[in-house]
């Protein structure tokens, strides 16, 4: 079927391709001409405006959102508000907060424009492997656009589904997200233990991970990412010990703070973050203070 | 090859048959009888004591223990280390702390009798699927059993391998679950997150964990084990919120101390594990009576 695509970056240039794989008509946009030129030259057809990607499609529309969180996303949707007609449809397959979805879409639907949320898992192998998509939305508007959500997902029957009405999508896929943190902090924490002892058993990190790979009960897609960064450094010596966050992960430990809902792995695996990126955490400093306040435990002065 | 087994429960029968299947002579002991019968129904050679079965097979013997950690094991390597002879192997497939492993490699060595250690994961689904063997022990004994891991492991050539000397591969089983009791953790919070908000959103979790079985970055086996669980019970409401441990989590949380190694997820998740059995923690008797002296806040009277 007919999509307009906007925000052409890594998610969104693969999105794109895969529909025009899956035999859909890709109209394509970004603020980048860049990035629309190189989804041209994949067979999108370029708009150089929101406005003259709207014009190249027919009603109702579907256009897919594809862009940051937040403020982009925000303008983007108040922008397509103004300009496309009742029954058309926006999909936002960005990480918005599910709160911000539901406003968004109560204020669309004001004008008879669905929102859906789609909450889109795969990162860059989706193109090859499909996405897993989270989909909130009306029910009618979600089976008209299946064709779509078929194509992206890993198989026509699976990978997809309507979780709920709008904001459902977000909300699951910040969930996800969440899951995701702690399930990567477990893998970091058991393979920072057998790197702790590797010299006194000479252990091969690497060997140990294929091995979970086959048969054992941790094996998993991110099992198999360890696998990929292990084998190509047994040592991950080049990467600084910094992990960044997307929001995703703080948004799920706040939602738990509202729900009442007890989050301790969660939670830590965000926290864990947070600590990756202090040089020199201030409680550090208090606790070494404090040790000789009562103790007179020896300190560390600070690095010059 | 030929091989003894001693300790024919869930773990120890089905690895017997895979074994049986895969063209191996097994003989089979286990203090139940019925076990024996039951394993000798499936093509092993019964033997009616730990004698009988070492008597049954050539020199140099291989005897693989599927027992309970600790004294049973303990007691079963003392009694099998009296009667076999040097460049015989004891294979410890059980869940055995590492440290033990090493000191009863220790003493075995003097015997010139080879222990090694096969961590072994897989669970009930192994004698389908096949297991997961991070086998510590001296490499030319590691050669000599490989037929019987590559038999055992998913494939000849996956999911098994000699990760170090003696105690090697309980160390590495311990780490893997520890890494499972975080990954679970993980996947109950989200899990119940969404709960939380089922009524809001009309939220089917059967549907949405399906939906990350396919394309998303949370996929892994654990995460079918979810599928099939919830599948067969959408609320899990036949199951109380209670969960026991068998000892590797506390382990790898102790590893974690002596070796400084901050391990806040799998620690979190062991907790939560003790916090389930809990009906009423005297933690929160405490902060209630510490809220009530300094604020005079209302307090709960306990249960009758």
């Amino acid at each position: 079927m007919e999509i307009g695509m906007i925000g052409l970056g890594r998610m969104g240039g693969n999105m794109a391709q895969r529909l025009l794989l899956g035999g859909h008509h890709v109209v394509a946009y970004d603020q980048n001409p860049d990035a629309i030129a190189a989804n041209a030259s994949n067979g999108a057809t370029p708009a150089d405006s929101v406005a003259n990607l709207i014009d190249q499609l027919s009603p109702p529309r579907a256009v897919w959102l594809m862009l940051p969180a937040g403020e982009v996303t925000e303008a983007a949707i108040a922008h397509l508000s103004a300009l496309l007609s009742p029954d058309d449809a926006i999909i936002d397959g960005g990480n918005a907060n599910y709160k911000d979805t539901i406003r968004r879409g109560a204020t669309l639907s004001e004008r008879g424009i669905h929102l859906l949320d789609a909450g889109t898992s795969g990162g860059v192998w989706g193109l090859a492997e499909g996405y897993s998509l989270m989909v909130g939305g009306a029910a009618d508007a979600f089976r008209r656009l299946e064709p779509i959500f078929q194509t992206l997902a890993p198989g026509p029957d699976r990978g997809y589904s309507r979780v709920g009405p709008t904001g459902a999508g977000h909300f699951t896929k910040m969930v996800h997200n969440g899951v995701e943190y702690g399930l990567m902090q477990a893998y970091a924490e058991g393979f920072e233990l057998l790197q702790a002892k590797q010299d006194d058993f000479d252990l091969d990190l690497l060997a140990i991970a294929k091995t979970w790979q086959h048969g054992s009960v941790v094996r998993s897609w991110l099992l198999d990412m360890a696998v990929r960064a292990l084998a190509a450094e047994g040592d991950l010596a080049s990467l600084a010990s910094y992990v960044d966050d997307s929001g995703e992960g703080r948004w799920t430990v706040q939602e738990s703070v509202e729900l009442a809902v007890p989050t301790p792995v969660i939670t830590a695996a965000l926290y864990q973050r947070f600590r990756s990126r202090q040089p020199a955490p201030f409680s550090g400093k208090m606790l070494a203070a404090l040790r000789n306040q009562f103790g007179g435990h020896t300190v560390r002065p600070s690095e010059p």
